[in-house]
């Protein structure tokens, strides 16, 4: 704790003043005036109309820009297939019909494998831990150079916290009992899946419930309690596994026209960019209060059993994480650029986890026996 | 994982869409324009100049505002003892003297116990579920009432994360070795260590090096590695002792004075919120940053050793911290309500991050032998 009396002013040590201070007022305020045009900004999303946490963390960036502006940065926001397919996202902002997306930066691994970093990899960084790479441990620079291949300025815009291992059917008691099992999951974690012996397959969110209702799956994950318990997953599947390793904390991302970005103003770049973080902030806020609110529903309303998944499982898929993510950082160089700056902040912040967060919420839930 | 092909647009299922979406475009973008006042704000902070992580995170929120509103919000910043001393900001900014303060609430125990929930309380929220609380949990209502009655409007504005158990120079080993060491560590954490028989001593930041140099005390606190290490307690005592559970994640916050918040513009509030936030996203990702590499140099550079605090001293705290509370809580009618608001969202994320995060962190260290 920060000792009142310390800060009385004055009373700091050279000591304290070692580490620098990257900030400060804006060196040149005058030139911020009057800096801001009117004009209107077309944003397309990956997201349905309304989706909770990603839909609505689309239309709260497009929002807080219009707001921020005073309404001279009047955002328009076009749900995903409104002015093109999800998928086109990308091209669109890259090619100029479109001023910015918010999207999962995964979804463009077919431009370049190295965008997963930027979202999630299995086994990979917490929400927390990508913000710290991001902002200080050199991703944004990383980010910026990859991106600037296509066109493309990117900043994180919310994080869906960590997705859980999601439901089955079956129990899994061992490695064993997952050999064979058609489980949807789509990405590297489906295919860490199909490494250790199960049958991973990518079904589109629509089709997943009438797949585990037939029995042509025998388990999904989804994303966490939140969004799961609106699909009604628990009516079709007993146990609901934990922890997920496949995406541990999903960074969202906003993608701004690389001109239209160069071309903007001070004041302009820091509206979109505060815009940004801002949804940043509320988007694991909204996760974390929506998820405890749906497990607590999930378990006392419906009776849903949550399972662990067990050790040699576990065991398994960390070791085909390892190489499936040494093949992909082998791509290119920037690829292993990438990984190789990905792993020493999470190796860092690893420890740091450990005795602090990691080592808290465990004794917390030990001593007062949770 | 979200499927690609899910999000296609128009898959989406009415299951989907069942939670609700709290946001959308401004109602009114014709009232946003032109509606940015030029004038100078003035901002108090309970921090000395370029303090690495508070200070500078004060400074950033002051940017943000300026940056954001083009230069016409002039946020003219003031470190403790500028303009008044650290203590007296919250009544500067109360009376009108300042426009906005940076600090922390608990630093506001003095007007009401009830501030030390919005910053940090023993074996409380971490950085992340004290977000989900303010956020969507009903804490910001309560911050906002209990504010009101000293005429300011506050906001979650920076949060130093975990902070540890501290420096020691002798090792504990068991609850006994604690009896009688005097500890520097001030406010509730103090409180529930003399609880338990040690001698808890509230020095200043400036006065700590001395104390624990000349021996007059046999172990302290401070924040993190990052800001620990830049006093060099390392020189003074051998053992860094893990986890903390005084101050889980204390929050920063910005006050700002409630008659100058009501005749804000809503272009104007937004950029106030937004800078908040924004500060708040950077502030978890930097001290993440900077206490992971700062963790590192501590053990490789300088050889300390880390320990962890014995299960017995655990418990102990955890049995005391229960009745501290308590006893706060019982103080007034709304102290009652912001604990049980509190208790009621910290059971249920920490029942959340039991298999997530917290499963997944442990999980991911043992598979990869960390």
């Amino acid at each position: 704790m920060l000792r009142r009396k310390f800060l009385t002013g004055g009373a700091v040590g050279a000591a304290g003043l070692a580490a620098g201070c990257e900030c400060g007022v804006p060196a040149d305020i005058e030139n911020l005036s009057g800096k801001i045009r009117s004009r209107e900004l077309k944003m397309v999303t990956t997201w349905p109309k309304d989706f909770p946490g990603l839909g609505t963390m689309a239309e709260r960036t497009a929002q807080f820009i219009t707001e921020m502006s005073g309404g001279a940065m009047r955002v328009k926001l076009f749900a995903a297939g409104e002015l093109v397919s999800a998928f086109e996202s990308f091209d669109a902002v890259s090619s100029g019909a479109a001023d910015l997306y918010h999207g999962a930066e995964y979804y463009w691994v077919g431009k370049s494998p190295a965008f997963a970093f930027f979202t999630a990899v299995p086994f990979g960084m917490t929400a927390n831990e990508i913000m710290a790479w991001t902002e200080f441990g050199g991703g944004q620079q990383l980010w910026d150079e990859l991106s600037a291949q296509f066109n493309i300025k990117p900043f994180a815009a919310g994080n869906t916290g960590h997705q859980l291992a999601g439901w089955y059917k079956k129990e899994i008691n061992s490695l064993e009992d997952l050999r064979g099992m058609k489980i949807r999951m789509p990405g590297l974690g489906g295919e860490v899946l199909r490494r250790v012996g199960a049958s991973a397959v990518a079904l589109s969110g629509g089709e997943i419930y009438q797949a585990l209702q037939s029995g042509a799956i025998d388990g999904t994950e989804w994303v966490g309690p939140w969004n799961d318990l609106a699909f009604g997953f628990h009516r079709e599947a007993k146990y609901y596994y934990w922890p997920g390793i496949h995406e541990p904390g999903a960074q969202l991302g906003v993608g701004v026209n690389l001109g239209v970005w160069d071309d903007m103003t001070l004041q302009e770049k820091s509206i979109i960019e505060g815009a940004c973080h801002r949804a940043n902030h509320l988007s694991i806020a909204e996760y974390i209060h929506h998820n405890a609110t749906a497990l607590d529903q999930l378990i006392e309303d419906h009776g849903v059993e949550l399972r662990r998944m067990p050790d040699d499982v576990l065991a398994a898929l960390a070791r085909e994480t390892k190489i499936v993510l040494e093949e992909t950082a082998a791509t290119d160089d920037i690829t292993g650029r990438i990984f190789d700056s990905y792993k020493t902040s999470l190796e860092r912040s690893q420890a740091w986890s450990r005795i602090s967060d990691e080592a808290f919420m465990s004794i917390r839930r030990e001593v007062f026996e949770l």
